[in-house]
């Protein structure tokens, strides 16, 4: 990484302490990502992405800002980035999935509280998420309890604008988020200065499509038996759709699902590694925990039902319409097709799954949940009904950030390996 | 009690278990109540009522079945009453106290979930509470994570209706939650067979507000010093307000406001205990252990500004109105006053307990949160910055319905009233 230091001292960071940070993530990424045999030429975007991740992007993000656009934080899927696009602003996604934040976190936040919620709050915290400082706005959502509390904390520090999440999925409730679409417009327009028009938050949802496209044309080349490309490298991907460039991000996709194809017919890639399709809580980066443990093992993740996973990139938004309350209604409706467990019911995660299973040509599902997060926790019970009257075997895996279960979690999934 | 097995029984009662629940009350009931020194007269209907709280109620509520009313379930103050009782249903609450039904919660429900949860659920699942299988329909909300999720797991077995409460509190959330009642009616007049008109919903507001000046009236009365009452019997009463004959609780109430008027007059009641404001999660019948703990001291709990007190009969709905429509608005104002964690921001209940502290001229606020219930954990750093700002000593008690942790509750609030 170059030489960032003066950069980041003006936006605020704690230069000390996100020296420590710099340390540790190089060595993860190296012994997690960069030890994969066989991987596609085509990752090497990605790598230097994340060799670059609290650089290159800053710096770009800081000549915008320059220039007068503005940057927005989100921490959900829920939030409409064709809005942001629209007028012209930058959206991030500023989950965080490092250990490193939990313990600042719980000097705010309870303990007995999801480590992604206590890993963004501690990196807002301590000052050490560039990204987090880059931002003139943070857009949080009422999607569960933690998190809608944690606004209340941060709003001391930062400008938060909250968008109410309706928690049921009725024709009434995709109306009062159309409602919430348009209230964030004006927001936005507020913040940016600029007027929406038609034409530019139709253009904002093409994008938008063009990213999910690039992200589900790789997802499809995961059908393939073998995968042509790993779980983690995946993962990874989505997880940097979230902040990188989207055209730039987009057309590197391409690419590397160009190079994937390839692979796919010319036969290379031969194995017999078990399918695994992950559902559950979000991986925010760099949270890889889970993947590097399963494809330790003689297996593969075919694909993550998740907010970093298909949840992200399902369902277009229709481009049809004529006024911005009619594109309003289109966004609206595509949002509440997401799968989340902060619906009830949310009935529509377990036939996701079930679908998923056969086109992917699963093995087995692991159902995966972070410490403490009630919505997910509770969907267990009916999910797992789903499955095994589906005759799908499913694994519930609860962890946190921490290293300490690796080698009881590896021998859960060695069992279950073994079994499916 | 007397003797209903048989209709216990036919209710679906569990009666070997059932039994083992009819042992535990009366002697922790008898330890923590009847041991009260020089309690009013009027508190012998209050301790009548809970004697037989699985029978002579029981019986009512399976007559009026017999002539055709409906009995609704509900586990929340945000469930309107006046709905309820306008179209001749009877509404009883059920959130459940006891520790007894946590271990079968546990079966259905995650076990790092809020023990008030983890027992409704246990005694749905069961079959040792007669409230439940007495109703016809249960009525739930979007309050919070857990109990959004658990309508999902108990509409297996019961009908059940979710009202979406909004998480703000804008003027088109209280909107929202205008629609909530609107919809909620329906479904009312649909269970019952009966039509609304505007002078039944004003009936039913009526009785709601007679119901809240009762109780209102009675804790007014806590705020003499001494008390005339303790907290343990005020406690009681709310928790019995739930499900008693709104009327018959009424009486009862003013009744005993008759002698504790008597009572403060006379001067008799002479002590100088250290007053106690206690905030936070409900406590459902017969969750009393916190109560128990503080007045075991040189204390009395004077407020319980939490769903079983003073957000409970706070705030009068307005009567005035010519449309079903207009008193519904009424409704969602009066309801959206309520100032639950689950809302983002809630700086009213920090302001409510300031000025509570002063009325009730308090010397120390007990924050008291259930495990691992979200909302009120991450509130108490903002509420203790805001007691502190206003020198109102605060102290934190994070427990469930064990007694395990009794001893370490107790020196924690004896070293809170000696620094106080």
């Amino acid at each position: 990484m170059g030489n960032y230091a003066e950069l980041w001292k003006r936006l605020g960071v704690d230069l000390k302490r996100h020296d420590k940070l710099c340390e540790v993530l190089p060595e993860i990424y190296s012994s997690v990502y960069l030890n994969q045999e066989d991987r596609p030429e085509g990752m090497n975007y990605f790598n230097m992405v994340i060799s670059e991740i609290h650089g290159l992007r800053i710096e770009e993000l800081d000549k915008e800002r320059a220039k007068g656009r503005k940057v927005v934080g989100t921490f959900c899927v829920f939030v409409p980035d064709e809005v942001i696009l629209a007028l012209d602003a930058i959206s991030i996604g500023l989950c965080a999935g490092s250990e490193f934040w939990v313990q600042s976190g719980e000097t705010v936040m309870p303990k007995n509280m999801c480590p992604l919620i206590k890993a963004f709050m501690g990196a807002a915290t301590d000052a050490t998420c560039p990204y987090y400082l880059s931002t003139d706005l943070i857009v949080g959502e009422t999607t569960c309890d933690g998190k809608k509390k944690a606004w209340e904390i941060m709003k001391d520090k930062k400008d938060i604008y909250v968008m109410d999440l309706p928690q049921m999925k009725r024709e009434k409730d995709i109306l009062h988020w159309k409602e919430e679409i348009l209230a964030f417009i004006d927001r936005m327009e507020k913040l940016t200065g600029n007027k929406l028009t038609v034409e530019k938050l139709k253009a904002g949802i093409k994008l938008c499509n063009e990213k999910r496209r690039a992200l589900k044309r790789l997802n499809d080349l995961r059908k393939n038996k073998p995968s042509p490309i790993s779980g983690l490298d995946c993962l990874l991907i989505t997880q940097i759709a979230f902040y990188d460039d989207p055209k730039r991000f987009i057309e590197n996709t391409n690419k590397l699902c160009d190079e994937l194809e390839e692979r796919v017919k010319s036969g290379k890639i031969k194995n017999n590694k078990k399918r695994i399709l992950v559902t559950g809580t979000p991986m925010a980066v760099p949270n890889w925990k889970l993947h590097s443990l399963i494809e330790s093992l003689d297996a593969e993740v075919v694909l993550e039902e998740s907010c970093t996973g298909s949840r992200y990139f399902e369902n277009e938004v229709s481009e049809e319409g004529d006024t911005i309350e009619e594109l309003a209604y289109n966004i609206a409706k595509r949002y509440m097709k997401i799968n989340c467990a902060c619906f009830t019911p949310n009935e529509g995660r377990a036939e996701d799954i079930v679908r998923y299973s056969k086109e992917y040509k699963v093995d087995g599902v692991i159902d995966y949940c972070l410490s403490f997060c009630h919505t997910y926790a509770v969907e267990h019970r009916s999910l797992k009904k789903v499955l095994e009257e589906n005759n799908i075997p499913i694994l519930r895996i609860e962890t946190d950030y921490s290293n300490e279960d690796a080698g009881q979690l590896t021998t859960r999934i060695e069992a279950f390996l073994e079994m499916i």
